[in-house]
């Protein structure tokens, strides 16, 4: 594809050679000359300078730092990337159909064209709208409902009675609707509570490999629209999470929290049950919540609390040393301890 | 079913409407008028108060606070919703026997009525014995052995010489026999140490989705009887856990450790390798263990130590900006640091 | 097999009775008289001697500890180990060829022997070199490439595009190539970055059960030659990974961050995006690291610091309390706050 064709396509503005073929859209590491590459971030601009591509696509104010290439300048490098990676290396859905090799349960419905791979197995009452395609090995309970054009990699599990919105996307390995963790210590040992809940899922929500989601005990857990989650992530029982929240990599909510919108918990985060996050809370990586976090706080630390003043006691607990010398030293003055 | 049905089969008190038809059971948030909600706490008083239902299961002590309910009058509500959940949402069963898809070895020996799910594999040698239900897609390797009454769900893994004891639980994704993680280090690289042990995982135990169990070295990796063990959870090789141990999500117990009878692991919490934890300890959340501890201690932080001490020490971090003030103040009175 | 025939294999010197007949392999507790134990380290020794086995492979400065046992003195017990472990308990590996029940696409090409258990899926332009052997349910993806000699045991998922070396061992349940996690926050919520790049694995890497390695936004995840890496781990889109690195359980590294050759991570540790760890690095249990770390440093803590440093600032939050009685009896001194 002609550069001249590409900006054309992400509505950009082209310096340089309008004519250049791109063969291909690499990161500034590893791209080859005739690659595009992208300035998400003016921290990345020594790279930029060093990447052997001869086109960047950036925004206009990195614009005159970078000489002897073609620019192509948009409002947002980042929109543009996901504009076009598609037209580069094209995401390629398994065939049509039910693959022979898979058990759909006769009272199973799929809507026409509907994507079923090798050993995925659909069970009695479900129901799979149009669009959507299940990779291999995928395992789809009894009356779960899955909604259109989801992607469902290999080896998911959603287990029965589980309702999946549209648009979703469940990376592999990924597990819905295990039974929560709940059981009544008697005398005899612990006597599992039945999980006779479920997990309903709403559009656009995406889910990263080998996350589990629990089903409630009773009742439903809940996965808000737009919620994206990284992989490696625990969701117990009963917990709701509103919408366009962002959950990223190992971390862990437990039974009946709520978390509210547009909130974030990064990385190796934690939160106890029966916690409620107001809307807009961002919990920072490894915060550990064990308690009601109001609207839009950005919290830290375990137990945690609010981060500047985490901050400010880390920062004192790396001054102890000199805290002991002045006590030492107002010691020595008035003549011992 | 009317209510004084359900009364007597959890042998409680009705006081209310004996003749009113119970349409399902729900939590407190979500029933509609119709279903029957438990109160399992008191802290959920005010929920039962707002509760669209008009039957609720509680103890006597809450039985005044809740007026123009059906009271049902129980000892124990979380033991009168273990007895109930079946009659309103019966866990249903796959269909008895082998399913024509799944791969059974010649010399795989199943007890009559042993259900295996579509797409699973059972390896030469193994045994199931009767009662159990193999969902779809789960593997079962060589020579392993499983007890009676087992519900293995989509898409485990047990490998080669395993043991599963009667009535043990496996969700979704778990991994039982995986290879430990031993190597010795050589001027050529690290070498694998074999793993030539099993696990053993005794009556009782329920796993949750996608925990691992890796394989001794040599002899067992055990878990003992009545052992719950919630999602993501690691136990490396060799580790021995005890009986009614207790283990929260995305903990880790690591090689050879043991952990006693009645001990309880709260969330995100880790033993490393070589520790011993004596009957009765419980590990707070977040908690990470780096030495042995003696019978019925609670620890939390990390190093996990007594949790009185830690909580102590946590106040007096929260309280470094006051001390500070303090140092100030006296340099100042006596003229100077 | 007799002690003198073992002794010759691992090139030891026998002290006892060479005519031994020994039966297999054990650890210490577990062993029966006829096994053959080792003791890897003298902190064993008290177990050693109280082992119930007769013969035990040992290092010469332990000999004289140990009497009434026949004492196989080799250099290294665990090369010792690893050199037996195979005579005794030989892994078994599936029948050569493909499983008439595997899904093969006629446009894969595999190397003659290759091993692929049942109810597998090998996706179209995917090759697999000799000496491979796939274990049931595994899933190979478009245009994957797996070198020879490698063990991918049941119910992994290799997604399109990746490339695995020689020798490598992927444990049940990991996930290769997962969708990076990347959005970009727009006024309707958040749009899904497309990631087109893909993860290389070099020769004689080992990942253990249920870990994952999520593919490149662009470009390349890569995992250096020889590295080893523990369960439950989550390896972000882009991490550059060396040689020789050890990354035990349920650590973390996220996006775009580099670790050194010969760098270990121990147990539930991390590393945030964009990090770079210089070689031979190690990260102590949970530690988390934020920021890029200077060749050769041992850290701890969070954020990770020098661990010398933080085990000093541990010592000194213990001895807060005395830090106060000290405080308040300048107070009392001096007349008073």
């Amino acid at each position: 594809m002609k550069l001249k064709e590409i900006a054309a396509l992400v509505d950009g503005y082209l310096v340089g050679e309008t004519e250049f073929e791109i063969k291909g859209i690499n990161n500034l590491e590893e791209a080859q000359p005739e690659d595009l590459v992208f300035l998400f971030h003016s921290r990345y601009l020594e790279q930029a300078r060093e990447t052997r591509a001869c086109s960047i696509v950036l925004e206009e104010v990195e614009a005159q730092s970078l000489v002897g290439k073609n620019l192509l300048i948009v409002d947002n490098p980042r929109l543009a990337y996901i504009k076009l990676a598609k037209y580069f290396s094209p995401f390629v859905f398994p065939p049509a159909g039910v693959h022979p090799s898979a058990f759909v349960h006769p009272q199973a419905s799929l809507a026409e064209g509907v994507v079923v791979g090798p050993f995925s197995v659909i069970e009695e009452g479900a129901t799979i709208a149009a669009g959507t395609c299940l990779f291999s090995q995928v395992y789809v309970g009894k009356g779960v409902k899955i909604g259109a054009d989801c992607l469902i990699f290999p080896q998911v599990v959603i287990r029965e009675q589980c309702q999946i919105g549209n648009r979703v996307i469940l990376q592999a390995g990924v597990v819905i609707g295990g039974d929560g963790f709940g059981y009544e210590r008697t005398k005899d040992g612990y006597l599992k509570l039945p999980h006779i809940g479920r997990v309903v899922i709403e559009d656009e929500v995406e889910i990263g490999a080998n996350s589990t989601v629990d089903r409630a005990t009773m009742g439903e857990t809940r996965i808000g629209a737009g919620t994206k989650i990284d992989n490696l992530v625990m969701v117990a029982h009963n917990v709701k999470i509103g919408k366009n929240v962002v959950i990223v990599a190992q971390s862990g909510i437990a039974g009946s929290s709520t978390i509210g919108d547009n909130s974030v918990l990064a990385g190796q985060s934690g939160v106890v049950d029966h916690c409620k996050l107001e809307p807009g809370v961002t919990v920072l990586s490894r915060g550990g919540v064990v308690n009601d976090i109001p609207a839009g706080k950005t919290v830290s630390g375990f137990p945690a609390q609010e981060h500047h003043q985490h901050l400010r006691q880390q920062a004192l607990v790396k001054k102890l040393p000199q805290l002991w010398q002045r006590v030492r030293s107002l010691e020595k003055k008035i003549g011992g301890k």
